[in-house]
């Protein structure tokens, strides 16, 4: 059988991966795909810089346009990144008859709904495994392996950065600043970590699987965002000490209401399958109707896992070259006449558990006074725990965890501890979540 | 479209499962699918029994033959289990012209070689997802998902009941046979549960996943098999005390020689995700060269989870009706006409460290005498534990822990030490895996 064509866009970490994927196990390849999958020519930034992988026999260019334009190709992997130059590549190579792999989260998250649109009707695909979870196939279980189920909740570690410095802070008790610091150097965080830190490519990735889970056009807009950069030290050390681990979760449930969909740290219980997922390891809870709990685990990053996903993609669109297009997997799990629109629960209206850390002068009926706004706001308390007995000020950390409250409720509450005389410092306010089970 | 029709034969557990998911989920599964999937009929063994699922609109007929040549049938699912109904039935169906859906394991692992090339001869499809670790995915994941990778090592825990009764026997301290009889009464153990305890069953079952992640024939004679029957609430506790789990493990890793495949009890790190797996969860660790290590963990049995992955097979089927058979998945995970055929490791060629449990006369100098033996066989110990101080014979047990040694070694200084006049017993010997890393 003919060899298909394939023209890589970016030849950064992924793409340099994917090149010397696709050449180190060719023969494995093309033993399961059933014809050779050859990568013809790249697009590169600079054609004088050195690459980490081999490009024998690949035609260099600094014109993508070159690529999505060159009628020998035959699937276009765009791997730059970013969205105002890889949505026109993108479009252009569709445009052009091509089907598309991609590994650009913020891409899908937020012009997907378009993509899909003008692939679908010139009956191509676009296929972006390597968006989500790096190496951990989660789209393809979501949308085929588990596509027996109504999904009830999905709950991933889907930001390896984020992961790190938690942990890190964890088992070297350390600050926040000081562990960033370190995961940049180590390559683990970018030198501008906004994307990372402040939750919003854990918010992308939500985006997507929660789109597939449930069958919604793509939303990235619907998502509350909290990234990690206000923990403390001290908040995982006491959450630690009451049976916790701080963990940042990207999370979507379904609801007789809507669709929740949050990304901000969580507590979650310490003997949780997901409270052992350390270092920058991603991992995914999807609870379906019929398959009840299950998780998938593995690298979220890195060229190799990233790479793993990107050919197992153009494996798949090699196959379905010659399939009827109306019988496809769909780009969203459902067929695109079928995507639902529910609506995206307020977060107001969220019913969550609570960790808060209040700073309050060390004086006689505070805790009363805390306590009585709490029950005021019908905000039932499971733990009170005080640390230490004050600083030279005479102000002590107390921290309270909360049974499931609503958000608005948990709010006003907070607002009224702040506003007591004796309150020293804005509340710090973390969610806990008991993931039901386990 | 028109809807697909469904013959399912046998309406047990699994099938009653599928028909009331199918049933369930209807909606939700033709937005996926594009097209109704419907159960038209269904073989049962006795029409006067009831049912665990609604059958309103299905027939029902005692001759499972009447579905595997009805016309309008389009998929016929095996759901009877067994080798020899099951074998004619699915040929049956596949020389009628109709694709297969089965859960059957010990049928797949044992005539799967025939059966796939029937079905690619005739251009059909046979799915097997629910044959192995219930509804966890992980045929479509090793087949597709991580299809850009060469699998370096796959390993397993497949068997719940087994599963069940060593985390019942750790948490209760409780001996095999009081926890197998509370196994049975619960319903997680047959009340003949050789295939199961003995390791058949898991056999079968990497047998499966085997074939898949190498491009190999289905082997299931070359599995090396051992139970958990053998293990006593003593070894379990010694484990622990050494920091680890005992866990009843299939594995399967790729080396320059050949495939080493085995099924049998193992002492593992309690700090590694797959010691953390108890009860009747399954969880199968899988490394590629390229996505390095995942785990992926689900419930592995009962009626609900197994038909998850019946339906998404179906779904599967309907998707490839219209797909040029040429392009289709193939069967096991690579071309037919490329898998390939590796030397099985013989068992006594197989490096791997030893748990060695000894009932010793305790006097002076048998230390002395039992490491030199071990020594003399080039085996290195890691740790000596002697617990207690013996019984009224003036018994002890030593338990020795030993590197990585090769089996026909281990198997000679086992031997030796039998001889000694002071050993009291047979040495009791769990292999031991380092798991390399987490």
């Amino acid at each position: 059988m003919k060899a298909v064509n394939i023209g890589v866009i970016g030849l950064g970490t992924v793409g340099a991966g994917t090149v010397d994927l696709l050449h180190r196990n060719q023969e494995e390849i093309t033993r399961r795909a059933g014809r050779e999958i050859k990568v013809t020519c790249a697009a590169v930034r600079d054609l004088s810089r050195g690459r980490h992988c081999d490009t024998a026999g690949i035609t260099l260019t600094t014109d993508p346009n070159e690529i999505v334009s060159d009628p020998s190709i035959d699937v276009v992997v765009e791997l730059i990144g970013g969205c105002e130059v890889a949505f026109d590549l993108v479009t252009a190579a569709l445009a052009q008859g091509k089907h598309v792999v991609t590994a650009n989260k913020a891409l899908i998250a937020t012009r997907g709904n378009e993509i899909f649109e003008q692939a679908s009707t010139a009956g191509l695909v676009v296929a972006f495994e390597a968006a989500v979870a790096g190496g951990i196939p989660v789209i393809k279980i979501l949308r085929e392996g588990l596509s027996g189920n109504r999904v009830e909740k999905l709950i991933g570690i889907l930001n390896g950065t984020c992961n790190f410095i938690l942990s890190e802070m964890q088992e070297k008790d350390a600050d926040y600043a000081e562990v960033l610091t370190q995961a940049q150097q180590a390559g683990y965080a970018e030198a501008d970590p906004y994307f990372d830190v402040e939750g919003v490519d854990a918010a992308h990735k939500l985006t997507i699987l929660a789109s597939i889970a449930y069958g919604v056009h793509l939303n990235f807009q619907s998502v509350y965002v909290e990234g990690i950069s206000a923990l403390t030290r001290d908040d995982i050390i006491f959450a630690q000490e009451m049976g916790y681990r701080i963990k940042h979760l990207g999370m979507a449930r379904r609801s007789t209401t809507g669709l929740d969909l949050r990304v901000h740290p969580c507590l979650i219980a310490e003997d949780h399958l997901l409270a052992n997922v350390t270092g920058v390891m991603n991992a995914v809870v999807v609870e379906g109707d019929a398959v009840g709990e299950t998780l998938y685990y593995g690298a979220g990053a890195g060229a190799q896992p990233t790479a793993s996903a990107v050919v197992a993609d153009l494996i798949d669109v090699v196959r379905t070259l010659t399939a009827d297009p109306g019988n496809r997997v769909p780009h969203l799990a459902f067929q695109a006449s079928a995507l639902a629109k529910p609506g995206i629960i307020p977060l107001a209206e969220v019913y969550c558990a609570h960790y808060l850390r209040l700073t309050v002068q060390d004086q006689p009926g505070v805790l009363a006074d805390i306590t009585k706004i709490l029950g005021g706001h019908g905000v039932s308390i499971k733990a009170i725990h005080q640390h230490g007995t004050g600083d030279e000020d005479g102000k002590v950390p107390v921290v309270i965890v909360t049974h499931v409250a609503q958000e608005a409720a948990v709010a006003a509450a907070v607002s009224g501890i702040e506003a007591l005389p004796a309150s020293a410092h804005p509340v710090v306010r973390i969610r806990l979540e008991t993931l039901e089970g386990h």
